[in-house]
């Protein structure tokens, strides 16, 4: 944000008078034509944003779980060459999220991605975050919100893809109702402990993680996926968590009281979502500990980056013998059939 | 250290200039009379400090691994009423170790550690470590080398205490080079890998220790103790750093590439070293993890102590198959049949 004129992105984690970790809310909340946003809602009507081909960019950070969502969806849906992708580099330092010469700004040439949202608003003074949906026609951001542009890519664009539904009918109200629950207590429960100001906002917040954890642990015990047997955008967003969690937010958030690869349901299922067509190229851990390890001086002042467990996602999982299966359009007929 | 008239101990730990973490040496080294250095070493002759009861002292801290070697051979050995002991407070600040209400200084009710240095040597200007052996006859420090402080208490005071031998003859040279193989790679292999400086000197650091680890994996797959069916002063040596492994080097020193609980054979050899009367009592997980993550700003900013893996060092093991048992001395005579 522009504090007395100048980007810090330092300051942009606010803590309350107990120094519990709370999250701003993001900026541009547009919605592109078609979209789905709700188990019971018609889809958007917004003529400014049509769902086509060549025409909408995401600016998105391989470190981020939010930004996950969006590439992990784009792929799932195979969307690539209908939206185009483009990285921030891995480290964010005080000025933002930056581009480099190895991840360049390829509409705009930009150096900063701060420099992406002004260009859309000229007096935008807000948090400048990854994941962004940008519309190249109308030269603007159309929303930069990771669960709307993940429910957009779903619903607006499905047409576009290659048949992939994460949000498929009758499943829509439970996977709502895990994204909700999954947020506060996983997605942005590791950040609460691991932003936490005092002792006792850390003390609560992975009391309520490892509460979380512990449970979804069980849900998944007799579920392939979180809704079911089908995958669903909610096993996107907390695929996005799990895979980051025991080379960064064990140590560097200091939730060390359990890995994920320590829970057997919980890592039979993340090596199985990682397993599924076009997720394991979304994942990319030297991006992930490079921004956590590096960014954040508060936590880990030398921004040595340590070498993590030796965990192999790529390892075969044992979840083939519970009820679902990876989407058809994935794995070709022999798994469809 | 004393720097420009200042006490400082955040400068105490120097890098060389690749970063590398380099521990300065201890000043005292005198012996008690009677002890036996090493496996073909006459017993020391020195009259100055002779072994008995109700003279000598030793200033220890909970967290500190090297002291807890020497809590730990006083505690095996049963001299508990023959060599007084007391604990610094387990947070350590710029002022070095201190006393406190909790912790007082029971011979002289000094409030630092370092008055008692500065008491032995009034022109002392070195570092101010755990563990001291104090002789409160002579008042002053006899060693502050916890190796050499070890081997006293199991040499010369060997006749004073319940009969359990820590340097059995025949296993001393073993011992010898046990201890001098885990003191470089493991002991203080993790500290070279918590205070590297540079991303080279941690990768290197981390590669050295876990490759250590894994031979002693293996070389604990056929052996109950280090060195073989005997506990050693070696065993005595490297519990101590596997104790604060999972709670302390595996977070706060980015160890993170395995938990000591994820061993098979480390982790049921701890376990049953723990488990060895005695030696609990000598373990205090509250002083070990409040220490670290309180004392070491470069590292810990925040001050935040994390909750820790949930394990159970006296869970039971399954060690007992092997050849060997704790000292008959310790468990009484249905083991020792």
């Amino acid at each position: 944000m522009l504090v007395d004129g100048e980007w810090r992105t330092d300051v942009r984690r606010d803590t309350g008078d107990g120094g519990e970790f709370e999250r701003e809310e993001t900026s541009f909340r547009d919605w592109i034509d078609g979209a789905v946003p709700g188990p019971d809602a018609e889809p958007v009507e917004n003529p400014d944003f049509p769902a086509e081909p060549d025409r909408y960019h995401v600016y998105i950070n391989r470190a981020c779980p939010w930004a996950h969502r969006v590439a992990m969806t784009r792929a799932l849906k195979g969307l690539e060459d209908v939206v185009s992708l483009s990285l921030t580099r891995p480290e964010r330092y005080n000025e933002g999220w930056e581009f480099s010469e190895d991840q360049p700004d390829p509409l705009y040439g930009a150096r900063y991605l701060r420099d992406i949202y002004t260009k859309a608003d000229p007096d935008y003074t807000g948090r400048v975050t990854v994941p962004v949906l940008w519309d190249t026609q109308r030269e603007t951001v159309v929303n930069n919100e990771s669960e709307e542009i993940m429910r957009m890519l779903d619903t607006a664009f499905h047409d576009l893809g290659n048949g992939v539904d994460l949000y498929p009918e009758g499943y829509r109200e439970e996977v709502d109702e895990l994204i909700d629950d999954v947020y506060p207590r996983i997605n942005n429960g590791v950040y609460r402990a691991g932003f936490a100001g005092t002792q006792a906002a850390y003390d609560d917040a992975v009391d309520d993680l490892f509460e979380a954890l512990d449970e979804y642990e069980e849900h998944l015990d007799h579920r392939r996926y979180l809704a079911g047997d089908r995958l669903t955008e909610a096993d996107v967003a907390l695929f996005a968590t799990l895979v980051r969690f025991d080379h960064v937010y064990h140590t560097h958030f200091r939730c060390n009281r359990r890995a994920i690869h320590e829970y057997p349901n919980l890592w039979e299922y993340t090596k199985d979502v990682f397993g599924t067509p076009g997720v394991a190229g979304t994942v990319n851990l030297d991006h992930i500990t490079r921004h956590y390890y590096k960014s954040h001086e508060s936590l880990n002042p030398k921004r040595i980056v340590p070498t993590g467990p030796d965990i192999d996602f790529s390892a075969p999982h044992d979840r083939d013998g519970l009820p679902g299966e990876p989407p058809a359009e994935l794995v070709g007929d022999a798994a469809a059939d």
